[in-house]
């Protein structure tokens, strides 16, 4: 006899058969993001990758094989997607935020995992979300081999939810890029970014609030041909096919000495992270085109300059300190992988700063 | 001239020097988990880990080693740690989490990333969070290599936080313990938890709201010493080091066939993902004492034992499922590594079902 007033789980707002369901939607999703390296999963308490499938190839592959990882979320640009009720674009965005930081190194991206905090299991949702994290790891060659979806009610407002993931890759000891050997004179490339990324979307929501900007609208300055909403969840930008064909390229000559992905802290904030003490990276901003939703989130907002560069990329997604003779070979690699690619400054002598000019 | 009225981001509620003191806050507990296998981060884009620290013992080990890698949170016992205001506990229940999950399928932890989701940088907050996977990292010896603290003022709400982990363990291929082996007759062994461990709390906290419960207070029936937020916020216990002297001493007659950490779904939802469709586990719910705090939210919430099952560990952390022959010597190895270890059942032939009696 069931008792009136007994308390369930899922009265308390967690349906793990909801819970169920989820996960036979998003199979097909993970599933195309596999390669031959992914066992099978351990009742699912866990992913599998092997290392190397032959161990002839893993031999003569690494002799000292050093793992990268890092994590990171979407930040508030999920709240974007949620009031615009576009769910599958963020994935993409959390991917890129973490691969984007792991090939920074050198390291070719491995596999990646995914963690959804969200109000409550909606299948569909979670299942567009997990879509938007499969097509990351398509796009950067990398394997969804683990995840989690958790439903907190109590700590979710209604329709919100937290994306966050985690990657992880290899790299040969030896061949690791650490912004070491930057010297006085390297060429600071800049590839182009998609946007505004996953970075600073705290202050564009308030410059929205503020001067009640419609996402649903077009406006001509910001983009003459998306919605306002549209342009803001463009996701962010994967640069792992072009810097990995640059870096095994020039394996032996390395001549890539640094790299950094532009977040938050901006150019400044980034580029100091591989610069030694006794440098500084002269950055000229007028050597590439900023996209025109910066500079309307300026305007509409009353930015200052400075405080634009420190929050958001400004149309440089990723940096490359490379040597200045394989500058433009490196640059017309980089070209032909499909990049937007400028000098956007030098290397000179300083005391470990970036100089915008 | 400053315009009144110009935007920032630490006016939108982000603050990045509060962010740049919690990296020096929480650098010394991440110090203390690393072994000489951490190599220097890189600009902090990433964290390093060598998969062995010499090439020959390298070798030695891994013929083809697999990757192994598990994400969760502590899901909304978050919530009760902030209410009580008490940040160094969760951080171990965060590794608990993932390291007992990964363990499962035998392989070693090797290193733990974590995330932090939060309203805003309270660097003390953050770093007592911190702390706590330190803790944890140490308990279940992985080193603590990467981390992102998110500050999401528009999507957590007031001194609330989300904490999730990742970690990323190595096991040589053929090794891997994935309960294929398992067959009718093997002993089930259960190892006793801490108390509640990190699942349920969505449940917990709706029975603490409706019987009004005061977290403050000593209830007897619940624990005769500890006041019953004490109690509830006992961190998960970490199983690395028993399970993998089990596994490590037995490794050559690999007698260990299946493990499950024991999460959400309780026994019948955990024991069944390493059961054949062919087999049964038969648990005697009487073959150990299930920890008091279980029959008082029962009691109190009025939930049905069968729920109570589905939802909580009811005094069962950690399942081995092992060939009889050695079911004796893997309890005395298990209790002289500190653990309380109870014959809860058998496998039997059946359906693929836990059969609970």
């Amino acid at each position: 006899m069931k008792r009136k007033g007994a308390m369930t789980y899922a009265a308390a707002g967690v349906d793990l058969d909801a819970g169920d369901r989820v996960v036979e939607e998003i199979a097909q999703h993970v599933r195309r993001t596999h390669s031959p390296r992914v066992l099978g999963r351990f009742g699912g308490f866990a992913g599998c990758f092997r290392l190397d499938y032959e161990e002839a190839l893993f031999r003569r592959h690494f002799k000292d094989p050093v793992l990268v990882t890092c994590t990171d979320g979407v930040g508030s640009k999920v709240l974007l997607a949620a009031q615009l009720k576009i769910f599958d674009t963020v994935g993409q965005d959390c991917v890129a935020m973490n691969v984007n930081d792991l090939i920074v190194g050198g390291a070719e991206p491995l596999f990646f995992v995914d963690y959804i905090g969200i109000d409550r299991d909606t299948p569909k949702r979670v299942a567009q979300i997990v879509k938007g994290v499969a097509d990351g790891c398509q796009i950067a060659r990398c394997s969804l081999i683990s995840g989690e979806t958790a439903s907190l009610p109590d700590l979710y407002g209604k329709d919100h939810f937290d994306l966050v993931g985690f990657t992880v890759g290899v790299c040969e000891r030896r061949r690791l890029i650490d912004g070491s050997r930057i010297a006085a004179g390297d060429v600071i490339l800049g590839l182009a970014s998609n946007g505004v990324h996953s970075n600073g979307y705290t202050l564009v929501r308030a410059i929205l609030r503020r001067r009640r900007l419609n996402l649903q609208r077009v406006y001509p300055e910001a983009d003459p041909e998306r919605t306002l909403g549209e342009t803001l969840l463009v996701p962010t930008r994967i640069y792992v096919r072009p810097v990995m064909a640059a870096v095994q390229k020039y394996r032996v000559k390395a001549p890539i000495r640094g790299m950094a992905h532009i977040t938050g802290g901006g150019l400044p904030g980034n580029v100091d992270r591989i610069l030694g003490s006794h440098l500084n990276a002269a950055i000229r901003t007028r050597s590439w085109a900023v996209p025109p939703i910066f500079r309307f989130l300026q305007q509409r907002g009353g930015v200052k300059e400075e405080e634009m560069f420190r929050v958001f990329n400004m149309g440089i997604g990723y940096v490359m300190v490379v040597r200045p003779h394989f500058a433009e070979s490196i640059q017309h690699l980089l070209r032909r992988q499909g990049e937007t690619v400028s000098v956007i400054g030098r290397v000179t002598r300083g005391t470990g700063r970036v100089v915008l000019k």
